[in-house]
């Protein structure tokens, strides 16, 4: 038979963010600042790291994770994040979120329902998507996925959903949070309809006050927690990790045996920084240094009539409603000096007016400089 | 559905592999040595890499991997392993060698009959397996794969085989070689019966004087050459790549993104390492430092009157056949301080009697103790 996997196709984030590369100013981005990249700390690790550890640290990653790293997560960056570990729970270290929704796509998913928000992150979704026979649209409200509605869903009984996708904080590409008392209710719900959550919140380390995460609400060990170093460290590490009931993450470990990804020498970096306090001295400044940035954008998004959005809190994404196709509006643009992301690839109903905005990389004269480009490009489109 | 993947439990490498941690001597280890590990190479590398490319190096890596590294691949690395690059093929960056066969797993199967040597690999075979409707087993001769009776297999119509894996040098775990003229034969079979190859070869860098690949024979693309600097560089950067035909090249990129694992900083060091030699001029040397080991293994073998195996002419293994249950002499062996892989699990039909002895960290006067502690638990066992 054919692979189903060859459906795959060029991700609109890569599209977008490769014409980033040739056009002035880049709205596109879903990569982190380089300019807050702390190059100096990770430079230093590596020589350290390989100072102490030496070719220890140069040999095939044990299944599940290193060890030092492993501490490291339980002992101080948990405490940090908020997020509770359970005891019969265990962190399973991963190659970065991608390949940790990657790893559950395998473990829980043969052709069944799945649901996620409407819209969602489309690279996350592509595993999921892959491996089920059917995704249910949720429509995600300015205080995150419409609960409601997923239980009438639920309810009705058409159709048996398994697993439920969810991002919490910072939605990407929807830039809002969830309110605290939909994650308690999305617990019961998942213990009463029987169903596991991912809980993807690759934004908390530099997201500010939040809510708990909905896995603190868990005692079943419903909920998989999913996390990444690639906001608060740097993406070229390839470092994240899962935390999940025991039998699943002993499970997990044993898939990732499958890929062997997840490199030793910078699990030892990663576990390094977090032992400086290199990762809890970035948290507060990180969130300030992106929320200016975002706030800026609403702004000049205000100032130049622009105003179909929810205001983000936190992350780097604004979805913004241009009213008029946002192909359109994104070749203009183009052509203007300009990229963003048109958001239609993110939804699985709808969106065909949507424009992903991200503040991570651009400055503040670029944010001012690319709204009134998208102003100018938005009248160009009948 | 119950998720297939959960059929996967722990390999026997990785089980034996953590028994050996606790005895005096491993004869079971499937990693290099660390003894030779180019520590003080891989830390300047590292230096140099992130002092010349900074934030760059820490970036997202790119579907298909660094241009840097694909350049160097291309232009001074495959020479040096005698392996072509024809005009309509491209070189893709994985995580490791592992890691691409996860990949092509996806591109090329959806449960379909493959075909493998009897024994092999069992890290490698895990992924083909789960995608597979129907492993065939070849068997594994002195000389490599038994093409003839694949030929049998084929030309009988019984199974519709879509794609052969094979390993055609220091075979894991056969110690063997595929003769030249089998190489030429499979891809002639390829062609005429319409199946594709993924040629396994991780040790070609430290192997010295092989025959060409199997890939240099084919002029169609059926060929899918896989290698990984693992042996020749380190484990722990996981950085190996495929080459294949362009169309099968671009979409096994896509699906990069699916785990989006590959380490950007490590692609960077690894480029690094092959521009400035490093690579080049350690091929010979690791040859013949795991050549001697594996002389001494032969001869001491020899000499305690271990007499069943094929005499490897490179790699880290040697397949031994014990005449008795191998678990019962493994068992007998750890109580004695000695690790090795009892080696049934590599195998599709038979393999009970069979120990993989690996040379690759013991030192040669570990080799010697242990061949010693391996006739005295065989003679332990009834």
């Amino acid at each position: 038979m054919v692979s189903r996997y060859r459906e795959i196709e060029i991700s609109p984030v890569e599209l977008a963010s490769q014409i980033a590369k040739k056009v002035k100013i880049n709205l596109a981005a879903g990569a982190p600042d380089p300019k807050v990249i702390p190059l100096n700390e990770i430079r230093e690790a590596y020589e350290e790291v390989l100072s102490s550890f030496r070719t220890k640290a140069l040999a095939y990653p044990g299944a599940g994770g290193q060890e030092e790293l492993i501490k490291e997560i339980t002992n101080d960056y948990l405490p940090l994040l908020g997020v509770n570990l359970r005891s019969g729970e265990k962190v399973v270290v991963t190659s970065g979120a991608q390949h940790a929704i990657e790893l559950l796509s395998k473990y829980f998913l043969e052709n069944d329902i799945i649901a996620v928000e409407n819209p969602t992150f489309i690279e996350t979704l592509n595993p999921l998507r892959l491996r089920s026979s059917e995704v249910v649209p949720i429509p995600l409200r300015n205080d995150g996925m419409d609960v409601d509605e997923l239980e009438r869903v639920l309810k009705s009984g058409s159709k048996r959903i398994t697993l439920l996708y969810v991002i919490p904080n910072c939605h990407n590409p929807g830039g809002v949070n969830m309110a605290e008392c939909k994650r308690k209710r999305l617990v019961e719900l998942a213990k009463e309809y029987d169903f596991y959550i991912i809980e993807d919140d690759p934004y908390r380390p530099i997201a500010g006050e939040l809510p708990p995460p909905i896995k603190n609400y868990d005692d079943e060990g419903r909920v998989i927690y999913v996390s990444s170093f690639s906001k608060i460290i740097a993406p070229g590490l390839r470092v994240g990790f899962i935390i999940a009931r025991k039998d699943i993450a002993e499970k997990v470990s044993l898939l990732e045996q499958l890929d062997f990804s997840t490199s030793t020498v910078n699990q030892y970096v990663v576990s390094s920084l977090i032992k400086k306090g290199v990762v809890r001295d970035r948290m507060r400044g990180l969130y300030e240094y992106y929320k200016e940035k975002m706030k800026l954008l609403v702004d000049e998004l205000k100032d130049k009539g622009f105003a179909k959005f929810n205001e983000p809190k936190c992350g780097f994404f604004l979805l913004l409603d241009l009213g008029k196709d946002s192909w359109k509006v994104f070749k203009k643009a183009v052509e203007n000096g300009l990229s963003f992301v048109p958001a239609k690839p993110f939804f699985l109903i709808g969106g065909e007016t949507m424009a992903r905005l991200s503040i991570s990389v651009a400055s503040k004269e670029e944010i001012v400089e690319g709204v009134k480009i998208l102003k100018k490009s938005w009248e160009e489109v009948d």
